[in-house]
């Protein structure tokens, strides 16, 4: 009998098609059309764990997954393989041979996510499925500053969805940078972990209070309310990117040089 | 009885969906969304002409159409009533009620369309509709070289496709820049008119150029063939976008910087 072995893949996704990374009966989702892409090059069934599920409409610059298979292959042959298998919108950038203890989701030190806002006067007919519109003219400088509140290990109630199931609110903000590109406003974001919908209302927020709507100092109120219903929109789904997953070093993947930025002595969030 | 006024318009749109700029019976097309759209704001059937009819899967960043109404309204409300009766891929982005003898095509002095090549080992999930992926590593200064030879007044027939019906293949050739952004392989012409198929066969050339499989004179000994056998391959379309089209200063509409280029004694190609 062959022996299993772990594998684990980066994987770009352009959310606008699918009902979520979740697999569902009666929807499209990303997990369904690259588990079904994986079966094929390996022969039989497999199925996936991700880093982080993301929403209906959510984008990946690099989602991290890792599944198990008796099929021998070549790191490369896997990308080459289920890449041919794939929809358009789906593609794995990366595959790497990990040791049975790796685990995409319970190994995982650190989730990164960029927002990405279209701030022009008129909505764009190129990007309306990679980029939230927003017409307001946005002062970066003003949301960069306040976004600086929120680093560090906070109680993140004011942030998180009514929805969110996560036992406690307690999080370590690492990154928040707000830059402009143009027409683009980009938001990165960094945190050992996020609450269901944390990144939306982060960028919710921060948009109210780049327009001018709120304070730069309400991040500090509302980090201080603990009270989910005192915060602003949620922002759209299309402008969220899962752009990467840090994981110690000894496992050997792919490291986005954002990460470079995190504390020498990051531990694994319970 | 109501007078015509003559509206210009720049639009923007994604051309995956459309099977062209041009209405057809059987097929969705850019001008008969915009066509039905006016219609509905002017409140009687409006015909648009255009600077630059785009193939299939073209893009545009800026086209430049004209059309005859005798509804009244401000230019911004013609903007905004219009892009409301349009589908997401298409954007008016400005109106301007311009004088009766401005004609999208033939007051053009000069159009400029811009490539986008996505320079990376895997295709992209993200921007397979508006960029064209080119997997070997590109030379972006052999192809801006020798692109350089293309300046200038030249008969480009080896540039020209086989269904090109111009009855000269004579074009002033204003700007050829080839940039590097990251992943992204940036081409941009400028001409004062261009023959069918005439950027992609560029761009086929300049790609075969930057990948080592010709030297960066073969754009010479191709202008010199005047054979349009010669040529590499045609470069697809969801890279391409008509991204500005130059008229006289005295028309009042808006101007790409990058027509601030153009020699000063421009005339209008004939």
């Amino acid at each position: 009998m062959s022996e299993n072995t772990r594998i684990a893949l980066g994987v770009e996704y352009l959310g606008a098609r699918y009902s979520g990374w979740q697999r569902q009966t009666h929807s499209l989702s990303v997990q369904a059309e690259l588990e079904s892409a994986l079966s094929k090059i390996a022969n039989h069934q497999v199925t996936i764990t991700c880093a982080g599920r993301t929403d209906a409409g959510v984008n990946a610059y690099e989602q991290v997954v890792h599944f198990d298979t008796v099929a021998r292959r070549k790191d490369d042959a896997w990308v080459l393989g289920v890449n041919s298998q794939l929809p358009d919108d789906i593609r794995v950038l990366w595959a790497k041979t990990v040791t049975p203890d790796f685990h995409a989701r319970y190994s995982a030190y650190a989730r990164y996510y960029r927002y990405l806002i279209y701030n022009r006067t008129v909505r764009s007919a190129l990007n309306y499925q990679q980029a939230c519109w927003y017409y307001p003219l946005l002062a970066e400088d003003l949301m960069h500053y306040a976004a600086q509140h929120l680093l560090g290990h906070h109680d993140f109630t004011s942030f998180r969805a009514a929805a969110c199931q996560s036992h406690s609110a307690m999080r370590a903000m690492y990154v928040v940078d707000v830059i402009r590109q143009g027409d683009y406003v980009i938001i990165d974001v960094c945190a050992n972990a996020f609450l269901y919908h944390m990144v939306r209302n982060i960028v919710g927020v921060l948009m109210a209070i780049g327009s001018g709507k709120q304070s730069p100092d309400w991040t500090l109120q509302l980090l201080a309310a603990k009270n989910r219903s005192q915060a602003g929109l949620t922002a759209p789904a299309q402008g969220l990117y899962l752009a990467g997953v840090y994981y110690p070093e000894h496992f050997g993947l792919p490291k986005h040089s954002l990460f470079n930025r995190l504390p020498s002595d990051i531990k694994r969030y319970d």
